[in-house]
């Protein structure tokens, strides 16, 4: 009987065996997990660490980036990096010639497929290790390219985004180690049974494409690359110009970690362009690609969509969509409007799961404080928001930098917006000024209140610090428009504040049909716009904001593919 | 705490609770299951029961349909089928209205989504079981519209449709209960750790379409129809015009189970066309049809494939093939040639899975009736296939009818397909006499010889009763065109006759570059056409053939999604 057997010798499988069982239990129980601590104390990561990975960081600034010029090149350099807090970094990365590159990730394939999920888990976890020994200079690499405050950049960029490999790296191991590597068949019959032995085989599906964007260049980007790679196939990362350098040390590390394991490095490529090149369309039509993951706007994810299905590609997506929250009633005002705040403010907004569109009944709401009109609803959030942000030097370690124009420009358009819907500014977006980096461009949250009639200002998305607050005749209203605009145009999360059961079931009926994820009077450390790996879902693949979430079965069981191969005995 | 609790008091919940456990241990094994006996022998499903099935079958005949006049109908009566052995079949079935079908199926889901995984499972077990119970009634529904010979119509079109089905409803089953329904998560934190309940609610995609082929109307149908349906999405079947009837008995029986077991029986209907009316475009194109399973030619495959994701529904097809058998040697020349002249004779090669291209080498091959020129395996195979064939009584029990002119034009045409390729016909496909139906158009395969240059001939699908005798110089070069041609062609089956290891672990690693599976020296009852439901997936979703596999994880995990609610405790 000849089986594909699973290599049982390679060093790391012993090294991760029980890692990787503690996160297989986490992955199923779907309850609190993390590998990576989340505190950048130099208890934690060392005394020294943060000092050294400011070195390794300023280290990669204003040359070449050599460790990555062994990929298959076309002997240029290209890269136009410029810190959203002022710095041009002058990183300049190796770029690929195509051809070259993608024939080497398909010879690549055969070994990394024969090698068997078990080994390539333990190789990806060993990679996932080795990018957390580098989370200082990481969070540098992510505060410079997203504009992400420093702590922020930290944790979004490192742990957080590195709890979100090893979610993904699991998920993909449990999915293939379902298929049982070799079974008898017995089929009962007249004299004696029939017997077949029959040996199932993972093979990839080709080469996958990672499109990353500029906010999240790590978190949204690890939980596509560690999925494909897991399962099989090569990944060829095509960064966000503007963020470039947290994947290239990325890639740097799998790279190495693949080599020292006896693996072909280029496995694991990075596809830096120049600006304009439209490198991720070039690799999106290439036939070798067949699997594309893509975080960014929604024009171009719908057509790397409706181009993957053309050649049998699998696409997975996250573009954009209106966050909605829905306040009701609370018995805790303090806490709510902190934590809400708290939301708006983190990053200026500018996360894919910031809540954009607050509904608010015309007759305000009964809380722990009184009743409260929505002016006076309105008033004490901008209070919220102002008492968060009014000190300069401490609101910039929230709010971060503005990371491009749009984002400037939406801010700077309040006053338009609340014209056009007909309602008012209640608080604007303030300029800060950061104290160490002068040409940043940083924005406090504006507030505009809007009528529920004014729909064609509230059902786009307005990335960056301005959220609606939108009057609505009841809750009831406010949890139709939810729905409505939700199914319309997605969303990433939603939240409600309430003290009426009926009203939190309601919610969650309209969050189900909605299709996203709902928060319920959050007032504490937790925030709607975080997701906890390997219990909350990033996304739900149910509304038109992404067509899958991090990291469900659906997210890689398609992945790969299974052959078998049948005869009697 | 409030949790979406899985309802645990519907009556069919405890009757299927062994089965279905009994269904998933067997998905997870890989190894034999049958739910549903596939001899027809009165001794198993009674001894009038092949009697009264012909009598139910007959009662359909010339007349509406009227069981299924309940639907959401426009008033008027369609049906245009003619039984491939020459009978008109007469039978009238209702025409859906497309808007109030689409508004009943969705006005049916919420309250078939809140039964939760478990008793939609038992529902729809229910429904496969009541559809067995209905065995020989099918089996002449699906003969008379298929073509199928008798025996084949009843095991294809019954019992392994139902195992099929049954597999289906269990892989979406255990994936559904792979996500919990309500976790507690608990991070460490400083003073207090942070707890919060999260509950997981299954929500459908939306509408399921369900596009039947003619040639197997119930086999192809069912694994969409029950991993659709136990996952929560209303399922819209529509048939080929010209293979209704079994899917109408079909939908009759899960409507009336439905409406037994207080649920909407809109929540399965049947969408039958006129002749040439495009019901499937018409369908596939609505806003509110969220997932497509299609079955047919591979034009209207592809452009479902595009038009699905150009608006975010799933699509399931499987389309066509070259299907590939590599003959090397044998030690078992009489029990390799019956084998593979029973796959190319049963049902005139009309399966998707029956084997198109044999691949031989010139030099002929080693057996253990001493060494044979190509000719010499040729003609011995041509004499197996007579032998097979040759008497007309029994031939057409293995026969059956051709289905289309499409068919007949493929058989008639071999000495052209021979002369276009420079080869020669070596069998010629012959005209055999239905003894009770002499109308049927009945022919026995016919093989063409070619050489391996001739590819304009043999990597297009030729449908029906042709098989091509491709001459290669070598195995190894019958293992590269198996390679080439399944890559860009697309393949359901492969098979290899080989004595030698060498060549059988060069075979694997061929079928797992090409992406297909492999059946190896069959000899014996287990032929390469056929595949076992919980064993053997059908398709590998790794080929152009088909863009997914029965029954896989992959085929279900992405027809529902998961929708959180959390909350602080």
């Amino acid at each position: 009987m000849t089986t594909t057997a699973t290599p049982t010798d390679h060093p790391l499988l012993g090294k991760h065996a029980d890692a990787l069982a503690e996160a297989r239990a986490a992955l199923a129980a779907r309850s609190y997990y993390s590998r990576y601590p989340e505190s950048p104390s130099p208890r934690v990561y060392g005394e020294t660490a943060a000092a050294d990975g400011l070195v390794a960081h300023e280290a990669h600034l204003d040359g070449r980036y050599a460790a990555l010029a062994d990929q298959p090149t076309d002997g240029t350099w290209v890269g136009s990096e410029v810190s959203p807090y002022g710095p041009v970094l002058g990183v300049q990365y190796p770029h690929l010639d195509v051809d070259r590159s993608l024939a080497a990730a398909r010879a690549a394939m055969p070994s990394w497929r024969d090698a068997g999920p078990q080994v390539r888990a333990a190789v990806c976890l060993e990679v996932v290790d080795a990018v957390n020994a580098r989370a200082f200079e990481l969070a540098n690499a992510v505060m410079h390219t997203s504009g992400q405050p420093f702590v922020m950049a930290f944790q979004a960029g490192g742990p957080h985004a590195q709890d979100r490999a090893v979610e993904a790296i699991v998920a993909g191991l449990v999915e293939q180690e379902r298929v049982p590597t070799s079974v008898t068949w017995e089929k009962p019959a007249k004299d004696a049974p029939i017997r077949m032995v029959k040996d199932y085989r993972i093979v990839p599906r080709g080469v996958a494409l990672v499109v990353g964007c500029n906010t999240f260049p790590t978190w949204n980007a690890y939980p596509g690359i560690f999925a494909s790679l897991v399962t099989g196939n090569p990944v060829v990362i095509k960064p966000h110009p503007k963020a470039v350098l947290p994947l290239a040390i990325t890639v740097e590390v799998a790279r190495t970690v693949l080599r020292e394991n006896g693996f072909d490095p280029d496995l694991v490529q990075l596809a830096v362009e120049a600006d304009g090149e439209g490198l991720a369309k070039t690799l999106a039509e290439r036939p070798e690609i067949a699997i594309i993951d893509y975080t960014g706007g929604p024009r171009f994810g719908e057509w790397l969509e409706r181009e993957g299905a053309a050649r049998g590609a699998l696409v997975f997506t996250e573009k954009a969509g209106v966050n909605t929250v829905v306040v009701d009633s609370t018995d805790n005002l303090r806490g709510a409007l902190g934590n809400l705040a708290f939301s708006l403010a983190l990053y200026s907004g500018q996360m894919c799961t910031t809540p954009q569109n607050v509904y608010v009944p015309e007759d305000g709401i009964d809380t722990d404080e009184g009743h409260l009109s929505f002016e006076e609803l309105s008033d004490r959030l901008a209070a919220a928001i102002g008492k968060l942000t009014s000190d300069d030097a401490r609101a910039v370690e929230i709010l971060g930098a503005t990371v491009n124009d749009q984002v400037r420009t939406n801010a700077a358009g309040v006053e338009e917006l609340a014209q056009r819907g007909g309602g008012s500014v209640v608080l604007a977006p303030r300029s800060v000024s950061h104290p160490a980096y002068p040409e940043a461009v940083v924005r406090a949250p504006g507030l505009v209140a809007l009528d529920a009639s004014s729909e064609e200002v509230y059902t786009r998305e307005c990335f960056g610090p301005v959220t609606f607050l939108i009057r609505t005749t009841s809750t009831e209203q406010s949890l139709d428009r939810f729905v409505e605009t939700v199914r319309e145009h997605g969303a990433m999360t939603a939240a409600v504040w309430s003290t009426s059961e009926d009203v939190l079931e309601a919610a969650r009926d309209a969050a189900a049909e909605a299709g996203v994820s709902l928060s319920e009077n959050l007032t504490g450390p937790v925030f709607v716009n975080q997701t906890s790996a390997f219990s909350d879902y990033h996304g739900t693949g149910a509304n038109p904001a992404a067509n899958s979430a991090y990291t469900d079965a659906a997210y890689v069981a398609n992945r790969f593919r299974v052959v078998t191969s049948r005869r009697h005995i």
